[in-house]
């Protein structure tokens, strides 16, 4: 049997740790944390106490602070920082990482500016790597503390997506595999926009049916984008789409439906985010996706009453109120929402 | 402009008078309740204290025990009473009703023995009958109280379900319209087993991540049988499949599901029936979901869990640990669950 591929995550938050420590039962792994200190910690205190409390993790997993070290001996590159920090932490690694390496995302964001997916990026800065990405319904602290979960891994090639499965997957943590690579990165993206819209209208007290709803409906708004953007529709129905969805949406530990929670009980954005210690993607992602839709021809009415309140003042209930004056037609094939 | 066609509601429920209160706004409607009591309550007091407490219904809905009466008036009749009782008051109604009075069903459930779907039903009682179904994530509770919601109402000409649609539709009851009638019922049936098994899974205090990746496979697996069976995949996807399937699988006022918590924290199926006033259809359903997928080569391994809990005996752990045993495959392609 050949040697076991080692892996090595990029980025000690909550949920790169969390997908060090069941690779770590599986593999050799390293976790790369920016902080010398949370480095520290998870190596010798077996803890990441910063972002996931006292909750222990895997003990043979490694941490460091040194980005090149951690990269060297590394046959995975697992990218798990956020997507504003994607492309710097892959451009210092490329010097250092070995070819073919490929790299599997966990970064549920777009590039601001470029508005590229992640495995756009490691194209960019590391030509010739496979590029992918693990995602699913998945709250970092319930995976640690072992609750039953699924995740899908998407690569180009099915093959290499099924050598990688075996690297993560754990007897409660199921991984299926893919090749919807955009499906799957504009999924996780995407969804964090309608997160905030179910935040909101929880926030509101709006009620079990109006969160189904507003749910249901997003799930096929984003669908009509990520389709027209070149994923498939199955993935959109599957775990990292309407699964991650129904996860982020109904979690109290979801940080975007909490921004949208906090904005509908009347909280300023400004106020919101400086008392987060952890990025929302969805709040830098909503602007991103109103281009796109405008781009491919996508009306986003969901979308755009998020867009509305978080980038241009609009009040929260006037937003909720909007979409309900809608006149509702063919539920499949009418084009409003 | 026409007269509005009244509406007679057949079935005192939670649900039938929901229906009935919505319609009430729009239209002339009056509400048929076996227990002369409710009918009264309903008539005079403008509440059904039994299943909806103190809130407040439509001022001018009416109400009678008076099954003849109610018929006769109607120009659209709305099947309201539990799935083992529909034949035999739609056999009661026919000698009453109009020719041409088109009946939409509320019922989610299938007809034992004969496994019939409810428009199935109308077909064989009340030939010439244009049949439907209005369904989509509605606990009646949140929909008296004016939360934000919203249904599809599937008829097998569109026109119909338009003319339909205004009937029901308020202004914070939004209301959808499809020609998918077999899709629209069968998913209104399935999502009941499988509301038990996401309720087994919090029972057992399974996390948010479980309840996402058993929601999001469960849909997979009803949306198969449900397309073999005829319907559309479409249909599955949107409010009567997963958008009632999120709201009655997290919902705590969800019956079905709080079947399944019960189960869950080891309570026995009798003691749990015995304690309910109102009928869970998955208890029932499930046997049949059984034998549909057999009869048609559908493989369900979630509900043949929940079948198994129910019917054979089976402990609530092993039927989870059985589901997580299995290994992943292919997201979409795959055979497993």
């Amino acid at each position: 049997m050949p040697k076991r591929p080692s892996v090595t995550v990029l980025g000690g938050g909550s949920w790169g740790t969390t997908v060090a420590s069941l690779a770590a039962r599986n593999t050799e792994t390293v976790v790369w944390a920016r902080n010398p200190d949370t480095a520290a910690e998870i190596a010798t205190d077996h803890r990441n106490s910063a972002y996931l409390g006292d909750l222990p993790l895997t003990e043979s997993l490694r941490a460091t602070a040194d980005l090149a070290e951690s990269v060297e001996s590394a046959d995975v590159l697992v990218l798990g920082v956020p997507s504003q920090h994607a492309r710097g932490v892959l451009e210092r690694v490329a010097e250092h990482v070995r070819p073919w390496v490929p790299v599997v995302s966990l970064v549920k964001g777009l590039e601001q500016g470029t508005r590229k997916r992640m495995t756009e990026i490691v194209a960019d800065v590391l030509p010739g790597h496979p590029a992918g990405v693990l995602a699913g319904p998945n709250i970092a602290k319930e995976v640690v503390q072992g609750f039953a979960a699924a995740a899908t891994i998407a690569m180009p090639e099915q093959r290499a997506a099924e050598m990688l499965q075996d690297l993560f997957r754990t007897k409660r943590f199921r991984v299926y595999t893919t090749t919807d690579v955009i499906g799957v990165e504009m999924a996780g993206a995407l969804k964090n926009v309608y997160a905030i819209a179910v935040g909101i209208g929880d926030g509101l007290e709006a009620g079990d049916n109006t969160r189904a709803m507003v749910i249901t409906r997003a799930l096929r708004e984003l669908s009509r984008l990520g389709v027209a953007l070149g994923g498939d529709a199955a993935t959109f129905a599957g775990l990292t789409g309407m699964g991650d969805l129904i996860a982020t949406c109904t979690s109290p530990l979801s940080r975007n439906r909490s921004v949208g929670v906090q904005l509908g009980r009347g909280k300023s954005l400004e106020q919101i985010v400086a008392e987060m210690n952890q990025v929302a993607e969805g709040v830098k992602t909503a602007a991103t996706v109103m281009k796109l839709g405008a781009e491919n021809g996508v009306d986003l009415p969901i979308a755009r009453e998020v867009d509305a309140v978080l980038n241009h003042g609009q009040p929260v209930g006037d937003a909720y109120r909007g979409l309900l004056r809608r006149a509702p037609g063919h539920e499949v094939h009418g084009e409003e929402w």
